[in-house]
């Protein structure tokens, strides 16, 4: 199997992105290596001899995908007998000339702590924690967005991506059956109409979803679902709430709809 | 202010990691803009259309980094006053050359449910929060990792992060000031001490972060945290349990370092 390294002297998070972007377009299967950290050229040359290594076993060039900072560290990895795709310097040279301003390099740009926002990012993710699930209703007011729903219908790990990924403050509340008989906005929700996103999903996912979490009961029956399903969606519409159906989506494309369709502004770019 | 747009048919997540590892190379300030899903050619008309708009207010041409698949709407936005930069189509034609093998381009391909692993990831999401600051300790033997420190030293986020970006399993477990007397691995972990990893963190960070939390208490006071963290450290050595130190460090750094260290298996590349 080809082998396709992710190489940096930072988390080497984007060239990871970058890779799997492009090879996600060929059908080929590749064995898949991450090496962060690689900030001596000591570890280049180590890293080389492993891509080397790799080229001796297996008869086919490692592709390499590398955003080194260091132009002696990349230089060592383009030495290697892997196939080089260093993303970071083709773009550099076109967008300098595009700014008229010279490139200031310097490792852990991206993904440390540095960034500006962090702290932010790290304050909403303990908001979501603790405003999870109709947890606590005192500290809505803080809140960038509630997202409501029935419960599994992706409420939780959506709040969670939102704050860690764009320090985006998601409070989530869910509706139970109790709340189903003459179903209404309670009143800390109402004082919060303006933030409100609710989720839904097709009947059929949520009693798969249901019946693996508790097989065989009411909670997960298909009836319970659908009656369920129904009576928010009514409520979403009554109150004019945006919502969106979250049953073919994965929580990344949950979270860029909701952004894009609020316009919450994020704290992270 | 020049302006920089992510564009893209899905999340424009790719757009936004590529954009960023680029620009934050240069010194200039940007005013960021993401235009996720856009999904039909009148879509796309209207996003050149505000890239135009765009130019024409300010007078740069904004800096576009666009991960269309579909070539009809990746045409639409060359076509427009903004400065493409495409760094997958960049690539293909190199990639394919290597692989001998032709690109069969689908969108959604990144980010979506229909990835493999997008189960394991939401289960982990599950696991972690059910298994956060050591609120259930029967289920670590379906652990991956089990994250162990003293109270704000970044295990909670880090297991989350751990969970949503890669679909490990990670529980973690705090050491209070009880257990400080006398500081021994607990039953529990000892009975999954291949599995630990400790946070640890300088005693002023420590100080500073639980002030924000406690003002002037006992827990956040210098010398309490200078106290739980020797006990610690001196634990993690006495055990021989892998740790590192969070202070400087985002959670895709410690992330990043934890699975280095531990070779730790990644359910999502």
């Amino acid at each position: 199997m080809r082998t396709a390294f992710y190489i940096s002297d930072g988390t080497a998070i984007t060239a990871e992105v970058f890779g799997q972007a492009l090879l996600t377009l060929f059908p080929t299967k590749f064995e898949h290596v991450t090496i962060p950290f690689v900030e001596t050229a000591e570890m280049a040359e180590q890293v080389k001899q492993r891509i080397n290594d790799r080229y001796k076993t297996t008869g086919e060039r490692p592709l390499i995908f590398q955003t080194f900072v260091d132009d002696n560290l990349r230089q060592i990895i383009n030495h290697s007998n892997g196939v080089c795709y260093d993303f970071l310097h083709s773009f550099i040279e076109p967008v300098q000339r595009e700014l008229g301003v010279a490139p200031v390099p310097k490792t852990h740009r991206t993904h440390s702590i540095h960034e500006q926002t962090y702290d932010f990012r790290i304050d909403a993710v303990n908001y979501a924690l603790a405003n999870d699930d109709g947890s606590n209703l005192k500290d809505y007011d803080q809140a960038d967005i509630i997202l409501i729903g029935v419960s599994r219908s992706g409420k939780t790990p959506t709040s969670l991506y939102l704050a860690l990924q764009y320090g985006i403050k998601a409070a989530n509340y869910p509706f139970v059956e109790e709340d189903m008989e003459q179903l209404r906005l309670p009143e800390v929700l109402k004082r919060n109409q303006d933030k409100l996103f609710g989720l839904t999903i097709t009947p059929e996912r949520l009693h798969h979803i249901r019946e693996q979490r508790r097989a065989n009961s009411r909670y997960a029956s298909l009836r319970q679902c659908q009656l369920e399903l129904n009576e928010v969606e009514r409520l979403y519409q009554q109150e004019h709430i945006p919502f969106l159906n979250s049953t073919h989506l994965s929580i990344e494309e949950i979270s860029a709809k909701i952004i894009a369709k609020t316009g919450l502004k994020r704290r992270k770019y």
